[in-house]
């Protein structure tokens, strides 16, 4: 019984992240999932992202958390369009929650946005299983949780175009070993980006910019309103 | 239909939870339950706590791990009697997970152990709804993490009766504030125990080991075998 419901649920919210998928199209919108541990630094890594791309994108920013603003906040000081979404105790957005929070980015935001990102709730596992309607997700992995995590969940990894390793201005005092890493990855998902990056320091960021600039291009695109 | 289908769930645990801490209780056991973020140092903290409790306490463990073996191993490297749980991607350990891998740890280990530490699978939202029969349940936080984990996953740290802030070697390279950390601590949870500890250098371990035999010798065991 509850496989057979848990199925279902992830079958709906399949469904409905098509939708958003051809919503997103339909205006030009690059669609990304950051996904990661919490406190692995995606919030910063957001910030250096934005600084490093002023200009040659537009974002919007959907911050997922169980509670608080905190990250919604630190998006409005970049002056970039957010909304927030409070799961109140859910471990994971779903693609029922992208579409509502689409609703309120679409028609607020000032200039036409091209690149949404969806900074997920921190969870390492539950994340992994639900399709948001994105077109690319990305799985940050910071040095100081160390570099057992492929191993010892897989999933997420497998299910990512790119890892993005951060906190790299750690690496001298940890023993995180990044050519482990960056083996496992290619052992679990061949195709995929691996950056390494420091988002406090700048090391790195202009290699990830790049890359997401020119995916962020090759979106089909069925209009550009 | 969801939620009912989940309270049933929950209220299922919480009975195979009550028999689990009543099993324990018959046998002189005190049982923990460590929760925290992928990373947030979790098997470093216990491999430093057994060396530091060394002839005061018979441990053993129960590892919690979406897939691998990677911390079993390292239990066993420190004589340790050790039950690898591989959850195949569930997020969270459960009551009958528990009750299953204490059946073999209950005939197996050599001398009496009295003792039990789960560690959970990295999660910092999933664990906390799940009663596993323990007596105390400790929430690690690594400075790595950043300091505003308390407002944004607050479930977890008001559920612990304990929080350990691990990692402090690494404080002077983090924007960490410790102290917000314990006035957030401090509001959620005002009868929490708050420690902040380096396993990796042993600072701060003895307070936390001296606190936890202490407890350990307060449990209510119906008998000694």
């Amino acid at each position: 019984m509850k496989i057979v419901a848990a199925k279902q649920i992830l079958k709906a919210n399949d469904q409905l992240a098509a939708e958003n998928r051809l919503r997103f199209q339909h205006r030009g919108v690059f669609g990304v999932n950051l996904v990661g541990s919490p406190g692995c630094g995606k919030t910063t890594l957001l910030e250096s992202l934005f600084r490093t791309l002023r200009g040659r994108v537009s974002p919007a920013v959907i911050e997922g958390d169980i509670a608080g603003q905190i990250d919604a906040d630190r998006m409005t000081a970049m002056g970039v369009p957010v909304v927030q979404i409070n799961t109140d105790g859910m471990c994971h957005l779903d693609a029922n929650m992208i579409a509502a929070a689409w609703d309120g980015l679409e028609g607020d935001a000032e200039q036409a946005v091209d690149m949404l990102i969806v900074e997920n709730v921190g969870n390492l596992v539950c994340t992994a299983g639900y399709d948001l309607g994105e077109h690319l997700r990305i799985v940050v992995l910071s040095v100081s949780e160390g570099d057992d995590k492929l191993v010892k969940y897989p999933a997420i990894f497998q299910r990512s175009q790119a890892l993005v390793i951060t906190k790299m201005d750690l690496l001298p005092y940890t023993n995180f070993n990044v050519e482990r890493v960056r083996g496992d990855m290619r052992r679990l998902n061949p195709d995929a980006e691996i950056f390494a990056v420091s988002a406090l320091q700048g090391d790195g960021m202009d290699g990830l910019a790049d890359w997401l600039a020119a995916r962020r291009s090759a979106v089909p695109a069925t209009s550009r309103s």
